[in-house]
């Protein structure tokens, strides 16, 4: 059998992002940490880990990470079965990456029930969809919530529904930028709040509308902040409408074009081989995303 | 004077973490991009750039950056004064490091309207104190919120006020959790909400109360993502009050120790010579944060 102390030292490096944390984690000195990589890397006959900030897994090393998670999971179905251990063990840590609007909107409340009966703490890893997946391929993260249908080797993708996204803005936004109505001229020049420079949604919404070129917009890496920008009048954007109802009820935030929306669908990827754990929080996750996602507007 | 084409091309790599993009940015070929460091280096006499992924500054590197930043708010007070310019030009773009908690509360608010007034758009990036003031210093940035006083060579500091951090649960969670009252105990043995591995409010709380040692945490980096877990029931954690007065009055949310919080100071981080815009900015900052922020409690 693998050596798993060897294996342990190499996902507490790549897991804490240094060597210094990984030692404060295993409870060892930096250099036994060190010697242990090395130790490691004889073995396998090629670096495991690149000695970056932080230290990256190498092509092999992504490999032993991704065979380590499952193999956690597994020992955690076994410890179910010998509850003499399970007294001893520490609540389960789960380590999942996920869009930043599912874990601003719906997450929390469809994970509690689950997180409290199986004695599990999250681990979130916010990550837009592409490095998300990276993670899961990685072996970093034991499961992902992210835009993209195509599940990576080794995994499952389970559609959840999707999240509606609707263009938003303060009345007195609207009131100084769309006095004569709300054209595609005039959203091409009232300035816009883009999340990221991944985040194409605004695009997408002036390009249905006919919209190209360029465009005015604010940069705000923050679902929250995001919501706060619109409601000063900042900018328009297009923010999840589970996260406004409030908003939206009060009048704070107004619809620029009620008929129009984009729906976004989310998958749920999970390693085929996860486990009982990741099973369970697949189930619950499938259930609890039917009673707040929508069924995608065909396209 | 300087070339400032080849300075240019060393702020849109940094800027846009890449020469694909930063090539893009300018319009230019990736080559040409590639050229134009070169003969920056070739210049300076050493490399400006590490060709990472993404590239990062070297030593040199940065202080270039952090003179294009300076420029780059010179040209714009000329500008001002030049009107016949100024029409032709884009909205000024103003780079700014911040932290999550204050995006997700007071910030949009305090900078909307001089964001209208002045045709300026934000492009934050949101980080905590010492990778914010990183980024100030390698001249990313022209201006930082965060937690620490100190100013970077070449910066003013300026005091803001304090958040005030109450930490709440759930009436559900604290039904389950502290049926036989909040005593520091039962609090370590709680699950707690922790942002991320430099979140060190939930270990200050428990410290204060004479709690030592580990506790059990779910990571959570999202400020909104942070709320929505201590409102399901997940845990107990510390949120600025400014962000949930809707679910304290409403009592979703439920203060542990009323008698007890953690004030935060802030600081506002901003170039010496940052010109008229930056001073415009830093005034408004502070007008606004004494409306919402607290006088720091003595410690």
């Amino acid at each position: 059998m693998f050596d798993y102390k060897l294996l342990a030292a190499l996902a507490a490096v790549v897991e804490q992002a240094g060597f210094e944390r990984a030692a404060q984690v295993l409870g060892l000195s930096q250099s036994a940490v060190s010697q242990r990589i090395k130790l490691l890397e004889a073995r396998v006959g090629q670096p495991v880990l690149v000695r970056a900030l932080p230290p990256a897994p190498t092509e092999i090393g992504r490999r032993l990470l991704n065979h380590v998670q499952q193999v956690r999971l597994l020992e955690r179905d076994l410890q179910g079965q010998v509850p003499g251990l399970d007294e001893q063990s520490a609540p389960e840590r789960l380590r999942i990456a996920i869009n930043a609007d599912s874990l601003a909107t719906w997450w929390a409340a469809a994970t509690t029930e689950f997180c409290a009966s199986q004695r599990v703490l999250m681990d979130l890893v916010v990550e837009d969809q592409d490095v998300g997946l990276k993670r899961m391929r990685a072996g970093e993260v034991a499961g992902c919530v992210c835009a993209a249908e195509r599940p990576v080797a080794g995994a499952r993708s389970l559609a959840l529904g999707a999240m509606r996204y609707r263009a938003l803005a303060s009345p007195a936004f609207i009131a100084r930028h769309f006095s004569s109505g709300v054209s595609p001229a005039a959203l091409a020049r009232a300035p816009a709040i883009v999340y990221g420079p991944d985040d194409q949604l605004q695009h997408r919404y002036l390009a249905e509308l006919g919209v190209s070129g360029a465009f005015a917009y604010h940069l705000c890496p923050s679902s929250e902040g995001f919501v706060r920008m619109a409601e000063a009048g900042l900018g328009w954007g297009l923010v999840p409408q589970l996260q406004v109802r409030e908003e939206l009820a009060s009048g704070r935030l107004v619809d620029l074009l009620p008929e129009r929306c984009i729906d976004v669908p989310l998958y749920w990827h999970h390693w085929r081989n996860g486990g009982e754990l990741l099973a369970g929080l697949t189930q619950q996750l499938q259930r609890a995303a039917a009673t707040v996602l929508v069924t995608p507007a065909g396209r």
